[in-house]
């Protein structure tokens, strides 16, 4: 029986191994250093002041997980580490374990696994407490994640004529959202709504975009704070995953609201087939949610469309946003 | 360019996350309920206790995973699973998790992964601290790894006569590579070292193997306590992997010293080639050690040879522990 193997096992078990390469990699700033031309063991440990043996076994270790090659004693960033982790690439995106693998991640995922699945969800309110700090970090350090999706978020809403003038992007975090839209409407203002903490990152952000006075912020809880309006379009990007089903309603509700006449909603999201278990990403992405959220999940499409339809849209329709793993579902109000 | 994605760079920062679905499942004993016949989440939530919602999460994970396969709702168990992770199974090995990833290795393998690269090696002991109880959990709960290991070296050895009458087991922990080759060489005896608190676990799987007399136990460090002997085959399996070429070299010398006229030392070790960066499981194994011992690695065969050499051992004879990713290597004074 050569499928059977006890090593998916301990590639699993050992997982967080992965994690740590990883982090210290970036830290060290081993990817940029190697495209820099520190090809060779003792030539890394000059230019990251770390001990050659241990720049040596974890570049090892990066080539055996694919992320470096290794000839003659040399390394060589693979096409996706050039990339996505030499710190001078525009898609640089090494930071993202900044959140996702952050201190306090770790440990909502690893400290007692099995006691958030007897629960069904985090003991506490663990990522969604007001204003936690760890969404600067998303902010901060997830907008090269974010970007090819609000590309390809706004690219589909230009598809969609008319132009939107004006738009709310609830839960805004960097902002790159509300920022690309602004970018390919170039009539639009857009409000960004985010906890106060949070703010101060989507407003670097939309000032290095040059949106002047385009751009305002709104602080505060997207459940609390009135949204003001009317909108023609309501951004949702990857916030509906943090609740259940019936705090989502009441959101939308809230967001139906604040449309004007002929207005849509675009939520983002990690939107798995009805099986759950497909296709990988955001099947998985269920699991973090069971981890760092109390009733946060991967809505397949039926919740999605059962949802908005409690909270009085029309049918949604649903696209891929490629080559991302995200989907787009726009609604209008029935 | 199709082969250019973030997916593998996500797929190493949440790598713990992995670690965390195989630690929650093993606890909550989700294969063995599944084999037993609890195939829906309604009926696992009943069986382990756990939330309806955490269970099906956690199931729907493990299936993106491989371990289980779904469908129309039910689940079912990946031909590898049912043999290594259904607790009824003779090879089950779910529990390895309890040292591999262990909060302690977790602890060494995060809390400042740039640090031990930094330095070479652990900060402090870690877990070559004298008899740190971490050495239990080993002998407790990675039996089930070792046993085709060692099933395989005996049998290997078995084609080497002279049968060797007197054996000393050097790190024995749970004690089954000297108790397999007792049961190998019916006139055997056999003698384990290892520091007083693990030896409590090979007395155990000793007395349960029948051995009565023909084992002892030698408490301490191998560096300090004297060996006795001589010994017609001396092993020393999984631990050259934690010490620098220097102690080695000691560690080799003061074996060959016990060994009787004929007698040789029976070494496994993860040997990756000498790249450093294949077979996959030896070659990562370096990383383990650098994270968790100060000065540890996996020696490819060049560094074997020299350390034997050193140590006034000739020439060693390696061979593979198929189906196992480890390799026996075996050397006579020269």
């Amino acid at each position: 029986m050569p499928d059977v193997s006890p090593e998916p096992l301990l590639d699993a078990v050992l997982g967080h191994l992965r994690t740590s390469a990883i982090k210290a990699a970036v830290e060290l700033d081993l990817f940029t250093a190697i495209a820099e031309g520190a090809t060779r063991s003792a030539a890394l440990a000059e230019r990251t002041g770390a001990a050659e043996r241990g720049v040596e076994i974890l570049a090892d270790y990066l080539t055996v997980m694919g992320f470096l090659e290794k000839s003659d004693g040399q390394y060589g960033l693979a096409a996706s580490t050039a990339v996505f982790l030499d710190r001078r690439s525009p898609a640089f995106m090494g930071d993202i374990h900044r959140f996702l693998a952050a201190p306090e991640m770790l440990k909502l995922a690893l400290a007692d696994p099995a006691g958030f699945v007897r629960n069904g969800g985090s003991i506490g309110l663990a990522n969604i407490a007001p204003s936690d700090p760890i969404w600067i970090d998303v902010a901060r350090y997830m907008a090269p994640l974010a970007a090819p999706v609000a590309k390809a978020t706004a690219a589909h809403l230009a598809e969609l004529p008319p132009a939107p003038e004006s738009i709310l992007d609830i839960a805004a975090g960097h902002g790159l959202y509300g920022i690309t839209c602004a970018r390919q409407f170039p009539e639009a203002r857009v409000t960004a709504l985010d906890w106060d903490n949070v703010l101060t990152v989507a407003r670097e952000n939309a000032a290095a975009a040059g949106l002047g006075e385009r751009f305002k912020t709104l602080g505060g809880s997207a459940f609390d704070v009135p949204f003001g309006g009317p909108y023609d379009l309501i951004l949702m990007p990857n916030f509906l995953h943090h609740f259940d089903e019936a705090a989502c309603i009441g959101l939308l509700r809230k967001a139906r609201g604040a449309l004007a006449p002929g207005g849509r909603i675009a939520i983002v999201e990690f939107v798995p087939e009805e099986d759950r278990v497909s296709p990988p990403r955001p099947a998985m992405f269920a699991y973090i949610m069971l981890a760092t959220t109390p009733a946060g999940t991967a809505f397949p499409p039926s919740a999605l469309r059962r949802m908005l339809a409690e909270a009085g849209f029309g049918p949604p329709e649903l696209a891929p946003l490629l080559p991302t793993a995200q989907t787009l579902v726009m609604a209008s109000p029935a």
